[in-house]
């Protein structure tokens, strides 16, 4: 059995609870100055003002590590990211800063095709390294467990593989890493004007081997007008529920097609991206406890408005933040500058930024009564941040605070 | 004597020559793919292609750094930062995403007083360890040489400590640093209503020790309304060419009070922040040459908008690109971001931003014949980056790409 003091915190800041948290509530963190907290294996057995901890410190034979002056919070979650996958798209960036229409990207080999081509290419052996090397980037900087969708195959045998390579870096790594199969990400040139049967494809073919093999525990769908209308969408979402996978979606990102509705009418955990998400949207998400999962480095890196963040929280959704990490539309998995921008841009306060990239982010991965917050009995994952208050983080905008991190109780 | 060679470089990407490019050019970077760089003692012997470097590279002793499909860009240049300063100020940045005004948050104790009273408080010593540690972050995000302003005393010692621990500093770590006297950095509760008598102390009582101790190349003044005028400006920086300085100005930030057009009158070597610079300052900037500098990210933390960079570039003005790092309205060294911003935001292309942090940034600090660019004879100052190619710089979206860093021909 192994034992581990945090002492001397200087602010350990912290949502509570174990559901996704909503309206005012989301905002009231749990500060406590001259903290600690008390490690055993991988648990937090208590976390509290120092003097209550003490007494376990001064007999206690195990590892102390001194936080004098730090601020320490939960790992941070990352509920959203596409990082299986292979090749570069610098080309596309630079064009589209030229103003090159996505017509003309595509015409030019651009576009999400170009990373399908990439990684249907590349082995199993290549996405497994290039996944581990993003990993260690994203436990630098504080990322302790992170989503991962597949998407870049849209084929049997690429969607597998990217899947099977993300079980292999869950076992591996120790980021804990949630799969999402998302076969329906696109509609690949071999399936031209057939969506209808793509999803079928999907749904009889590749769905009963990722649940047979256990493969994902989520399945996320790209509910647009240019790519899965919402009956489609509906249908997959349906069929991998029945498999045992609980439902996403990637919804109301271009055009307010409903998606955000979709998600509270077939229970999803979590409904992503809504940049154009409707007032009847918003109020179904509440209804439903459905996560929000926004993502403001996609908007910035697309020059596009941000999602009603702020409405969302005032009424009462349950909102969360992801880097949306991926080739195309958001290169980036800086955690530090996604809430900076969510501060800065979505109206924000730090506070929800905070709970928004850990708690409600945990629970738009299912996984609220185990991590996002430092309470007995959650699993230790926490940081130690070189700053003295959580409110650096939006503050040194784009700056990576992180100076230790505490995985399942182990420092990394 | 000491030498080695960078060799099969994927991309070797650098503006050229020994002056601030204008117009057209400065978008000409010179791409050489398949490169090598010899370097003997601390400078560039030959950068070109493999295999016009490679006779020596076969019969010489030194060491070979192998950059295989990797690209290697000038080490950046930051020219505009008050990295001297103690405390920070993130309760205020917290009251400022609630919207609380200027005059309140000086009410509440913010503003730069709030840093003036702490890095007065602060030892020689403390200023110190906190330059060295902020010297030690830059050097991992490929800043090889910073400019820095004093400004946070107001008063004759405080001042001088700034500048002194800057001259130590640059005395003691690998990151060449230029000293910026910046007395007339705001007006100090001791001189409220008397911004004449604070000039003249300035001149009469700091300059000459300044001068004396040899602790500064460049003077900077902050010319707005509510800083100093135009006529209080230029005495300051009279006074200090005479003394040996050369001048800078903070012009045009929060009105176009004519900061840019006195740059250009007294043949300042740059001004700095320009939002709202005239379509004569512009002019007055293309004629006589001076270097715009723009702090894209002092924008981005205050929700302004940006600088006319575009216009400016299009109208021959000199750009370059700083962070601004300073604890009240831009808490950053992220040159990554900076880079992503100018592209995203201010119509910058990859080349263009790539020019602004380095050959332009040099010739902000009057060192476009040393550094700025891989050219023989220059300084032998550059980056390898994890990344095949200088475009990936703004497209990894604040990511530090930097992963070799090679200072005066020494590896880092
Ligand atoms: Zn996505
Ligand atoms: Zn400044």
């Amino acid at each position: 059995m192994s034992e581990m003091i945090i002492a001397n915190i200087g602010e350990l800041a912290t949502p509570q609870g174990t559901a996704a948290r909503r309206g005012e509530a989301v905002n009231e963190l749990k500060i406590i100055e001259n903290a600690a907290v008390k490690i055993k294996d991988e648990r937090i057995e208590k976390a509290g003002p120092e003097e209550e901890i003490i007494p376990g410190k001064d007999s206690c034979t195990c590892r102390i590590i001194d936080a004098r002056g730090k601020a320490v919070v939960p790992g941070f979650v990352d509920p959203h990211t596409h990082f299986i996958f292979a090749g570069s798209r610098a080309d596309e960036f630079s064009w589209r800063l030229q103003g090159v229409s996505y017509q003309e990207i595509m015409a030019r080999g651009g576009g999400i095709v170009n990373t399908v081509d990439d990684t249907r290419q590349a082995s199993a052996r290549k996405l497994y390294s290039l996944g581990r090397k993003r990993l260690d980037n994203m436990l630098d900087l504080g990322i302790t467990t992170v989503e991962g969708k597949s998407g870049y195959g849209l084929d049997k045998e690429t969607e597998i593989r990217q899947l099977e390579v993300m079980k292999a870096l869950n076992r591996d790594h120790p980021v804990d890493v949630a799969s999402t199969f998302m076969g329906a990400h696109a509609l690949p040139a071999e399936y031209e004007n057939s969506s209808d049967e793509f999803i079928d494809f999907m749904i009889e073919e590749v769905l009963p081997e990722v649940a047979d093999k256990n493969l994902a525990e989520f399945c996320d769908v790209f509910c647009e007008e240019k790519a899965f209308s919402v009956e489609e969408s509906r249908k997959m979402l349906e069929a991998a529920e029945k498999a045992g996978l609980a439902p996403k979606i990637h919804a109301d990102e271009i055009t307010p097609l409903g998606g955000a509705e979709l998600a509270a009418e077939v229970g999803a955990v979590s409904a992503e991206h809504l940049l154009k998400i409707s007032p009847a949207g918003i109020e179904a998400l509440s209804a439903e406890d459905v996560v929000a999962v926004l993502l403001p480095l996609t908007a910035f890196s697309l020059q596009e408005e941000y999602a009603p963040g702020r409405k969302m929280i005032d009424q009462n959704v349950p909102v969360a933040l992801a880097t949306d990490f991926n080739p195309g539309s958001c290169y980036t998995q800086s955690l530090p500058l996604l809430i900076a921008a969510a501060c800065l841009y979505m109206d924000f306060t730090p506070a929800e930024a905070l709970t928004a990239v850990t708690l409600n982010a945990a629970a738009a991965l299912n996984r609220a009564e185990e991590i996002g917050s430092l309470e007995a009995g959650k699993q230790a994952d926490m940081l130690i941040l070189d700053a003295p208050s959580y409110r650096h983080l939006p503050y040194q905008i784009g700056t990576n605070l992180v100076e230790t991190v505490i995985k399942k109780g182990e420092l990394i």
